[in-house]
């Protein structure tokens, strides 16, 4: 992984141990199932949920937190967002998903779909081993009911012109409630004072804003063999994000005709539209929206405790939007 | 619903409100998901889980419980299990599952998903309502895994002939889980002592049990009309029940060409396998396992506290073997 992490010594030898309990915790006595969380454990993303997770439980001085609690609250946040992960691949055949092998088409919906219960159930099984009893248990499910919303605001939304506000509630829905959630309960968990876990939630909810229209902006601006998945997949789908949603603004009848044709677009418009995004400085607008998010976290990391931690932290909020996958 | 019920009139007003509960946390912002949950909500069915729990909530004598938190509670199982059965309709089409609208083919596979996962959530929240603190968290996470597992292993031998025991561990998981926990529950938060309370979950278990082999039963026994779903769908999706599993014992040469066919049977082969299953005696074998269980149910229920209460779960144990759907 993790390139992200390496310059975080103390996260990055924890996320080792937060990998290894993921890996004993997703396992299955059915095959598929288990070839399934394989897979997913091969594609291991950039932790960045746990990795936010553990650096900002590092927050709290002196702190008498217990490293085995820690570690199975940041797998907790990896698994829900595997979960999430599988059933979000269960969307319904798009003519144009082609050269993605999804989960779905390689082991069957049923299995994806019990795969992704499972891991909602380990996640389940994890919250009560770390924090049954505490408020903390309903801010989770009221986390999981948020990141389900996004999601569900986003199918609703399929093939449609959003306005940009409700573009923006979708992912801090669907993206920006997790990472909020990973902040939050690193400070909690650390042992930070009341105010600075507030700050903490309110930062890890812009920096999730900032990730999330990154990533989309990256759908755009990438190629495939950097990013590492296909590029203008989400227009296929139907999924219009904030480069497109911002051009569409500038321009909407150099778009009508092309968004017209919804599921039965071709590849070719795809790349029409993608270049019509550019003409009309799509990626560039959303790129200053990314910004802004960063910059309303940077204001609040700047009330954070001044610590080596709260610098790093900062430092982390700049990086995240100089990536290139 | 609900004539089964009826006869426990105290049960049956607070089933109402159970209902009435379901109904307010049934509800999403998304149409289509919306429009699955009321399809769900007017197929309503026996209300089992939910009835078993209050009914033995009452064992206690003098119990102090709170009605309210036992309504959620019973709620809690009503929605799990509806999450559950929302889930296991996405499975891979099958061609013979003609006739059939499935929530999946009417509202596509997206919706469903989300829509089971949204009800987890609520189940979920229930649970941190009703119990936060106790170590019932706890044993209903572990149930929700047992259910799955029982669901992945049916998957897993679809179209193949497993042994008998390996059916009975699957509908343990599948079915008798969840039925154990509602007669468990039921007991505890009703304020029974521990001796019933331990009881109770063995009885649910084995009403649990005897009820899904009688389910299995009417699959090959009833007539569509009067089990209002289609018969005999569980041959053609490759799921081989007991009546099947035994008949195959007794004379597995006439059955080994047709089950061959495994995806690709026709309508005609499937009614020729259950003419088969009739030859062979196969639902009479499976009823007398099924009364097996329950015995073993009536058995522990006289084991209970003499009062009015234990008289009405035995027979209520005995009237789930009578039941023509």
């Amino acid at each position: 992984m993790l390139d992200l992490w390496k310059r975080y010594p103390q996260v990055d030898k924890q996320l080792n141990d937060v990998n290894s309990l993921i890996k004993k915790l997703m396992v299955s006595d059915n095959s598929a199932i288990q070839s399934l969380l394989d897979d997913c454990a091969r594609q291991q993303g950039k932790m960045l949920r746990p990795g936010l997770f553990l650096l900002f439980s590092q927050l709290a001085q002196n702190s008498t937190a217990k490293t085995d609690r820690l570690i199975k609250i940041a797998a907790s946040l990896e698994i829900l967002h595997q979960a999430t992960l599988i059933h979000d691949d269960i969307i319904d055949d798009s003519p144009l998903r082609r050269g993605t092998i999804t989960l779905q088409a390689k082991y069957g919906k049923d299995t994806a779909v019990y795969a992704g219960d499972l891991l909602f159930t380990v996640f389940f099984q994890l919250l009560i081993e770390t924090m049954n009893g505490t408020h903390y248990l309903k801010i989770n499910a009221d986390t999981m009911q948020r990141l389900l919303q996004g999601e569900l605001s986003q199918m609703a939304a399929r093939f449609q012109q959003q306005p940009v506000a409700a573009y923006l509630d979708n992912i801090r829905g669907k993206t920006a409630a997790l990472f909020r959630l990973a902040c939050l309960e690193g400070a909690y968990f650390g042992g930070s004072d009341p105010t600075t876990t507030k700050l903490a939630g309110e930062i890890g909810e812009n920096i999730g804003m900032a990730f999330q229209i990154f990533d989309d902006i990256l759908d755009y601006s990438s190629s495939t063999g950097v990013l590492k998945k296909p590029v203008l997949e989400d227009v296929a789908q139907g999924v219009y994000t904030l480069p497109l949603l911002l051009a569409y603004q500038t321009a909407p009848t150099e778009f009508k005709e092309l968004l017209a044709k919804k599921q039965q677009i071709t590849k070719g418009e795809v790349r029409q539209i993608a270049h019509l995004v550019k003409k009309h400085h799509g990626t560039e607008q959303a790129k200053l929206l990314a910004k802004d998010y960063t910059q309303k976290a940077t204001a609040k990391i700047a009330q954070l405790p001044v610590t080596p931690v709260s610098q790093k932290i900062a430092q982390l909020a700049q990086k995240l939007l100089q990536r290139t996958f």
